[in-house]
């Protein structure tokens, strides 16, 4: 286990760093992050009560599977799961079999308890204001998207190795855009041997990536090298490869998009032109669950932590 | 594409490096790593005559399709496929609709000219010579071996990355042994930012695995840290991972066995105790056929470029 | 030389990438970055007049040394000097030997010159403004102070190897600040093996750290760890290393500090301990005035054509 | 400190780690390096005595130093520096003030004890045996030249660093031989952003060089890149930067020999085309005497625990 909390020497007697210490805390729903965030919580110490999961689960014995929403009483933290609720009032439950109701569980939740979601919806938090709660959004930390980057980063890569017919070394690669997830990208490509270009817009975005070692281009000066890459890694919310750059594009260039919709990528242009495209969405949850759901662990007690 | 012989500064011109220039090459049955070493040698102004293969192969327009062993004739450099024959006489031929015989090849192609096949058994070898040929095995030059470590290495880390719950990001991975393989596996691995230990027997690999900033532990000393490692690749052909090893490590441990038959790992054993244990065998060609195939181009050049 | 500007690929055709083309650029004064700052301009088909120098210094033979301030009159860019009067009016010329005016220049420049200087004071702004000059300081772009860090990191580095009776490789090196200095300084210690701990106030800081590969400790808590340490890089501008912070290192630990002034450390504390410490400026013009004169010139071009 | 030692895991009761223990250590003569020697062993609960040093030395206090020659009596390992002898029979003891005879040190140690010494001349040799003593050479074992690689490759970065105008970042360098100086150089030197090519004459090194990540060029054929080189770093004991190759580089470029005598360059070509060359020999003693004094500690404790 990864066990990142380990790495920020605050909890060294293996106990739980905050003033206020949290006691209890409720995993309400969500998929098999939830679950390794129940278990990376229970790590810490903390009591666990796990509300929306049933079956065969790698859920640590500590934690204890609950029933019913009322169960959750005495939390004074519960985490809902990334995209809240489904259908109306209920929580998105794919690992449990029973409903769970997202309005029974802040009814049963107390007011002083801290609640966190991810990717809340205008809806959800007016619901969690009607009952007089308030619900954070835990996407919205920057710490959580900076580590989220890496098990993307990783995903991606599997991606890549697994539709190449060639090797990542040596491999020409660009990475378009050196935020979050294009720095932590071109890092891994660069440590597995692959000749990585940044291409960006911002002049000290490739200024970092030229100091970190990457052979860098204007993004609007791009055209001319496309025609040399094996793979592109998108990494901007923007038209980047329209039709005119994706002809620019070998036939056998592998385009893998990261960026969140509408993405990059004009997608009718490349079915037209026969190039193997990928839109790879939410890859934390898909390629590394259990980091994904330690990240978010981590994330919220930094949140409490701040909080106080 | 790679290009890997551009790599070499020998063909600056973009033309053949050798003394006696090959003009025409053979490239007969095999997987896709014949495909793409017929396309390696193609696009080094070599002409290529491809027997055994068939439909819709990612063959440069190039090399010329053959559909018998008589055309071969001309051919001043055959290059049979890693593993020649199944039954009896017959080249493999998984890409290939027609049979295609051995002899007849051998015999269809001049004595001058300079043959070459992977793996090659007593009994080929054999063949070969009652027909007064010569032929020798790719697989046995060091040049290869050590290449091959790459793609190995990227086939076992898409593996690894398929099976963890967990990124490689943080994980502590073990590598046994540190010859081709683990060495350029670990380099990999530190690459991806994994917390990589390196068990080997000999002071001088240790070193070595110590300078070049890996954690090191004696293979004899090896049972008391089992237990922290997420992931332990195995490269040493001998039972590294007996019942008294695997009984060290965690349930969650995935194993990944690279050492040739019989390999590492006491496989009843992983079974009983429930571990995820994988034989990863013949990787180069399953994980990147075109990078195979250009190792095999450029081996079997320096074979010839020697040789003169 | 290092062509910083041909990394940028905007300059394929080797001229001028800028749409109002800068024919003729004046550099006064200055130390040997400016030297090479005026080399970095005549190799992108700048003419060049360079004014405040004699003697033995790498002057392209393409660049014209002038004798007086009017000699500069056709010039369309004038590059001063990072720190620009000495006492009053002179222009600093440690490399000359006649006296320059820094408002004879701006008198013989014309109008529409594009003025530059580093850390220009509120004095010479004004005297500037006075004579109707607009000058900007090349030392606010955020793109050189990214591209500074990395001949700051290098000197550091030079500086440790230099001070330090053991290698890098395998020390204990704590990096306090993860801003550009700290980010570029721990990715190459870790380059050179040696075992790096990123300590920084902000959570996405520490977050960043934890991403890209370092042990992390809250800046708050990390004197529990400074005994370990053999030496420590001090990149924040506060008193990181007080007094109850020095008496946890180690004798023969190495402090390096790079933060700007008033700097990190208690410098009277570290001398009663007899704690080897040193205050680390100006680095790159130290280190490396060719890369940092590059910088330098390359910086200024991108200023005037972002004025476009 | 950096304490090699305890990477190796053998000694993880801070103990010692061999079956035969040794009791008592004598360290005698030698510049800092033996200093370290010393406290390496002594942290290791091995009784030290030292013979040959005064003065201010940084010598651990529980480091015993003798006097005499006689006082090395009880010991069961001594250690003789690196070119034990000067004139005739005289220990090399450049920071001690006392004469240390070599053969009265021979018979004051009991024939059980371990002797080491480091480049042994044939004399010296000879001399031991004529005491019956059998005296080892440390500097022949695999492992000590492995390791001393990394000392080896941090000075001629800081001698580079130091010498260069220009940073390391960006900077093209080229390594000539790929055995242990050179894997372990070229690695570092990309680690600091260097753009970095291998020049070796055997295919499998440049093999491995490749798959390792650096590009390439066989040394027949170097002639052609020279002139891009910034810095060339020889590590082939032979001619390998003859006139003819010298003449192709730049004048600004930096030559490093770290080739054991001859060296590989012609000294006096290079003097009349104003290069700048440097013989760098004997490194880890010069840059890191502690590092290489632990390295000695650490070999010679592996040489015994083999012969057992």
């Amino acid at each position: 286990m990864q066990n990142l909390h380990r790495m920020k020497g605050e909890s060294k007697d293996g106990g739980n760093p905050m003033k206020k210490t949290i006691q209890t805390a409720a995993v309400i729903g969500g998929d098999l992050r939830q679950v390794y965030a129940a278990n990376a919580l229970s790590q810490r110490k903390i009591e666990v009560l796990a509300l929306g999961f049933s079956g065969e689960l790698p859920l640590s014995p500590s934690v204890k599977l609950c029933q019913s929403e009322e169960e959750l009483q005495g939390a004074d933290l519960a985490v809902f799961p990334l995209g809240i609720t489904g259908e109306k009032d209920t929580v998105r439950t794919p690992l449990g079999m029973q409903s769970v109701s997202f309005s029974k569980c802040l009814r049963a939740l107390e007011k002083g308890a801290f609640l966190v979601g991810g990717k809340i919806s205008a809806q959800e938090a007016e619901q969690a204001q009607e009952l007089h709660r308030n619900i954070r959004d835990y996407l919205k930390e920057e710490k959580m998207a900076v580590l989220n980057a890496v098990p993307t980063a990783e995903g991606a890569l599997e991606l890549a190795m697994h539709e190449l017919p060639c090797t990542l070394w040596k491999s020409r690669c660009l990475v378009t855009g050196y935020g979050r997830i294009g720095r932590i990208l071109a890092q891994r490509l660069k440590g597995l041997g692959a000749q990585v270009t940044v291409a960006a817009r911002r002049q000290d975005a490739l200024a970092w990536a030229q100091a970190e070692g990457y052979e860098i281009v204007p993004i609007g000066e791009m055209e001319e090298i496309l025609v040399h890459q094996q793979v592109v890694f998108n990494t901007i919310p923007a038209m980047v490869l329209g039709r005119e750059q994706l002809r620019c594009l070998r036939k056998d260039c592998l385009i893998i998009d990261l960026a969140s919709k509408p993405g990059g990528v004009d997608w009718e242009g490349a079915a037209k032109l026969g190039l193997s495209a990928h839109l790879a969405l939410a890859l934390p949850g898909k390629a590394a669950p259990q980091t994904a759901g330690e990240i978010i662990a981590e994330t919220v007690l930094d949140m409490i932590s701040e909080e106080q």
